[in-house]
């Protein structure tokens, strides 16, 4: 490899989001600050730790370690987060040699033999993992809340504001700007719920080698080793298991569903505001954007497609999740356990980016209702052609109203041609011809989305 | 193209499951009696037929339309479903010409200017797609109910036959054969139940062009418009939405969350009978299997290859249905919508395929215990290794543990080096080897899975 | 089911392209005229009757069948297609009952006994696959020759047509019209270019049960089996295979990244045809578009979208592919070779479908190069602002220059900013402000690609 | 976050593998010395750097920067990896802080002022991302010349070892031990080729803000602009791009098939290797094998199940490359572009991680032509049916020939009833018998495939 010496060797192989701008800045990503990122290694490391006292905890809760010996644990920890990943090599995962290093960190040796006692690596691993999903959802959710709330207000603002609704690019009929911001700040609170209700649903993990729970019913007895789940549930702040779920990938697919479903939500609000925010049509921008190296004069609405990349992303992970899942065979499967784990911490990862993007986002998007209305006036009226034909087809039939439209197209305005037909009326036409007077529930759409994320506590 | 002459041109381009043999003989697929498949194009036709005919209801149910007037619509309609397809290359999607048809065979023009009034083809569309998930979901729940009874005889039937546990393709410790069955077990009763509960959710639709419902206002005022959905989801049996979801495809990725939960559970279970079923283990067999075309001793497991297959397709269209909502922009989008349709369609057949061969599958199923064991010997005592560690080391210390173990793969007997031990009396070694002693709580998790099964309805 | 009765239930679970419209019209779609679509189950049983009547020739060509035996075989033989997915129930597969099909059409049973003599159902139904995904190639190669010089035409009408190039959205710096075109046109003749090269290459396939040829050394003696292959693959106009592929799938990798090239290259311009289409921007325009159920005045630009929608479709289907490429163990897999049958059914189809739309979207695409240079001044002459960079940078200091830039933020017009500059003279203003001039080397690249199309035979 | 204090936080975000042990000690993965990994970031940063200095380069050569200046810039230079992955915060990908970062270490302003002159981002990320693709391939090629070497040599040493065939994981008929290999052989041999290929077609990338490289026109002039990308090519040792290619990612794709063949090569010999190390079949070992936390007799082939792992990885990340080319629209898309790079990062990483763990794999197995002859066995002969069928059936007719075979399901061995028939002689039971007499060509396919591999250099 022809790599530069100058660059620093010590950062080995790590990836740090050079290459995942979506995550910069987020609670994923690398920050000024250094503050360790969510569903990174490091994070997944102080999870494992967690999970392995955990484990202490619930035998302590059972009475069956004294607290005072689990207290002798590896004091003051301190992991080498490149070192374990690098040991894995031998195992297949990073669980064995952290061990090797809690006991190695213990001096007293009754202590250390409590260490992992009749767990195995995937208990400690899915437990852990569950813990990274159960951080990432909590920092994703708080800035869907922030989000949904800057909707809310942008919504309102623009209950009334007509636009043109837009079906394969083409203008439909009218909308409201804020109808059609009630729909996004919809999913995103719906999301937004979902993401909570899985989260309180995210199972511990303990089964021993087999999910049998045949260590602990020979260490404990089985009316403890029955209990045990849930002490283990308990100290780490997770529900309990109904079962182990070595090879029935559940869980894992609960919290696909939830991100794809939130970033989804995220997507499709993105994908309006690059379109809006075309030059051309530029029914909204967003105050801050992306430089340019060469064009100083570029604001590049950089949030939003960041986020669509993200939603352009979520969809390999989850259906990566799904083949792993269907393919979780024996007891332990032979390669869709390993091709479970960069995925749902990828998916994870994008969760938390894509949510703090949103945030960004939202904080810096603005409408220009004046803009819209010029827009909605494009067609020359034929925007509300529907309703005209509601109107005017029973009075003048179908046919002279095909050849009403058919005549605009030939270049005459459509309010001449309307004006000039004896039925219908002076009056009439100026309110036949306002796209404001054809937004349907555009309004009471507005009302219900905000009246639903208030009962989700957006404020 | 060099087809042969001889074959029928008639079918044009249909695709009848030729090559897609999870679908044979299930309810979406091709079968001897010529019944009409789930999910099959004839089917969504009907769906949107459903779905028109389910308008008038609700019109004629708000007091808007006449009874009579709506049982002049299309009396005895038998549309074209070939026709349609192709009709569908000047719109872009199957209801326009569907609406042209239903219009045609109307002879009252009073009541042919009912149909599809207010409506939009995605009112329709989507409807009729929920209509059809309806229906692939109650043939599957079906079908998984009647596996699901034969998994809970086969575990307690083998509750507690010991048997290798496999991690990574190797022996790890004992189970019994029922435990493992239960695990499916579990995951089937759960999947079906999330099935269940998604279809009772999913909504119909009704938003007019833009999802505004500005049409309905226009010819029915405010408030009937907003009593019109309600309406719309009661005459066709499906949730009330509550708003329009043209851009926003929750029940969609719902639908693939539940398929793609049951598609994995039933891909793990065919993956186990897959793998036991080799000539080599021997510890499953199917009554009924594949026959070759060249060698007549062959018995293949084809239910269970063609539900592995199964699951390593739905990843794909989840993950596309996911792609498809992510991009949902404007208020009918460029490209998203269209590209959701098939995979739908072939995801809610695969889900129908897959269960009536997981039904199959589980009716053919038998496991042989004198097998299970007879393997579990292969090594020599080892799989016990784990509990060897918890009762020797404390005796004799790790050292001596792992020279004992070293020695066995030099070729000495395990129990004839553990009698050697003077600190493990004669009688505790046969105890010690047995597998049957340490399967751990594999016996509680067989009756807690079963009565997780019966509180479903499952017997 | 709640299926109306009054659907045709004759056409069982048939799918046509219902909810695919992109395949409608097309050479693998229903048309009017009923023709047998490419990739339907009636092509792939033609194709698996010449895989097996090639078998017969290629066996005749060595001289161990008589013609006028081979010629005995299954005469005007008419396959029932529906039948034969119905009877793939019990073998997997559709050879095995076409083999019992063709033998009982035969009346010589000296005839009978050489169909499918020493052939595996895998010879046959991949042979047969690489048959209908030549002739899908053959389909959309020559629609992408049309389109392609319909791109041609276009690229040298707007050769130096100036238009304002965007990047995240957002208008960057200008190009002109051709070369936009040139960049589509490119990739559609380099993706024609690699379907033709992969249809050269790719095999036939016989191997016998396992892929060891013993069926074939048995019966004829070793050299003539190695002779076989070459001599079948002569007799289907395939190409020889260095070996039996049976669980070594690069054919189907090749073809699935040939197809995937060419939806791309259509799939971006059909993207740039969607954005450049929305009235707001209206720099191109397609005569014939698809008409809405309720809204007479649309034309939605439904080739691009369904175009588009094939782009989100085939990525997944890819992936597919590779999933079941890299799990085929074995001799022949548990799962993942049937995966692989309808993914690259469906492929096929969407390849043929979307150059079928491709085609009619060239044909109809018109660009506005008036339009094109109005959208260009929407910036002020800020789009040339790197070129002004360039320019005034070094007379003026980055400073002055970023102080001009800024004002016009605050409503100054360039212009009179540029002007005011005492280091730009008054004639350099127009220039430099010119979009034309700074559009760098867009007519060479239109010259070049026009060049590269011709040399491939494009007119 | 509840992220334990002990846990370095300096680690920020990065990912190290810690959950992707498949890169684990390969050139893409951290190692104990610490060795920068390919496709880490900081190779991404390096890569980026030459990329800038080459641009330096080709306007050196082409005479219109003097070399002296060149050597003036940023000499020394050593990027903060992280802070360029923050900084990526404010516009969306790396190059626009690293530009700054090089400038401001460059004391010489002439000589800062030529940096990055009239390139765009793209330029210079889609170049150095070539180059991290050069270095992937080269380090993969490398480990698949070694695992081919071993291949090569377990071919031609079980040559003609007989083993059992297995379709759909049941006996099918005989193959060899050396045959079966040779196969994997070859798809590697053939994939290494591919990379080869691929890697010596990669091209530079060199056309300013929208492809039309007018930057390079306005600074140089028409016909230097012409030439500096073949210049810049041959700096950075690429391929000269035909033309730019920002939104026409043909590279990308190509580079995707031909990674993805390599993993599919590398997955199917994986599979295999899991499939014959159970303890049940055991034709195969690997004599290096991962250790469990908890049972101590475990060897798990784990080399081979993260090979598996990257398999069932890698397909997803395919999809989504052609996901992103396939919407790659305007001149930089919205989105698409910025969900291509960490796909194709981690599909290369994984390229990498699989290639050494095969060459792992390869050094460490071996197959027991013993138990493979065990094995075949299992069927009491029936697994010659194929054969038997071929001899008999002509002398004793179709429906004896199937009675024998169904009294052999009753219990009676095959030998005995074989020699029972008066039609087959004493001798020519034994050798109708013998699978080694079944194997066709398998000898000819090892010798064949190994030559093959030979004339690719691999000894």
């Amino acid at each position: 490899m022809h790599t530069d010496d100058a660059i620093d060797s010590a950062l080995g192989s790590g990836v740090f989001g050079l290459l995942d701008p979506v995550l910069a800045g987020s609670a994923a990503g690398v920050r000024p600050d250094g503050g360790a990122g969510i569903g990174g290694d490091a994070h997944v490391v102080a999870a494992l730790v967690r999970a392995e006292r955990g484990l202490l905890t619930a035998y302590a809760e059972l009475g069956v370690l004294p607290r005072a010996l689990a207290a002798e644990v590896a004091p003051g920890f301190r992991p080498d987060v490149r070192a374990l990943a690098s040991s894995a090599l031998e195992t297949g995962n990073p669980v064995v040699p952290l061990v090797e290093e809690l006991r190695r960190c213990t001096e007293d040796p009754e202590a250390a033999s409590w260490i992992h006692r009749g767990a195995t690596s995937q208990d400690i691993l899915d437990t852990a993992l569950m813990l990274v999903a159960k951080d990432g959802i909590a920092a994703a959710v708080e800035d869907l809340a922030v989000a949904a709330s800057d909707l809310v207000a942008l919504a309102l603002a623009h209950r009334d504001a007509p636009a043109a609704a837009r079906t394969l690019g083409q203008h439909a009929v009218p909308i409201t700007v804020g109808a059609r911001i009630a729909g996004r700040l919809r999913a995103i609170v719906r999301a937004r719920r979902t993401l909570l209700d899985v989260a309180a649903t995210l199972p511990a993990q303990l089964g021993g080698a087999a999910g049998t729970q045949a260590s602990f019913v020979e260490l404990f007895g089985s009316e403890l080793a029955a209990r045990l789940p849930s002490a283990f549930a308990a100290a780490t702040a997770l529900a309990a298991p109904p079962a182990p779920w070595h090879t029935d990938r559940y869980p894992i697919l609960d919290l696909a569903h939830a991100a794809g479903l939130a970033i989804a939500a995220m997507g499709t609000l993105a994908t309006d505001v690059v379109t809006l925010t075309r030059p051309e049509i530029a029914e909204a921008s967003v105050q801050r954007g992306g430089g340019s190296s060469t064009m100083p004069q570029k604001r590049n609405p950089v949030d939003a497609v960041l986020v669509r990349s993200a939603a352009m992303r979520a969809p390999a992970l989850i259906g990566q999740l799904h083949n792993a899942a269907g393919l979780a065979g024996d007891e332990r499967p032979d390669g869709a356990w390993h091709a479970e784990w960069p995925a749902l911490q990828e998916l994870l990862r994008l969760l938390v980016g894509a949510a703090a993007r949103t945030r960004n986002l939202c904080a810096a998007l603005t409408f220009d209702a004046e803009r819209a209305r010029a827009n909605l006036a494009l067609s020359d009226g034929l925007i509300v052609s529907e309703r005209l034909a509601f109107v005017l087809k029973p009075r003048i039939g179908a046919a002279r109203f095909a050849e009403v439209i058919d005549r605009t197209a030939a270049g005459t305005p459509l309010a001449e041609l309307l004006r000039a037909l004896p039925e219908a009326a002076e009056g009439d036409v100026d309110d036949l011809l306002d796209p404001a007077r054809y937004t349907g529930r555009s309004g009471a759409l507005v009302d219900e989305a905000v009246r639903a994320a208030r009962d989700e506590g957006i404020r």
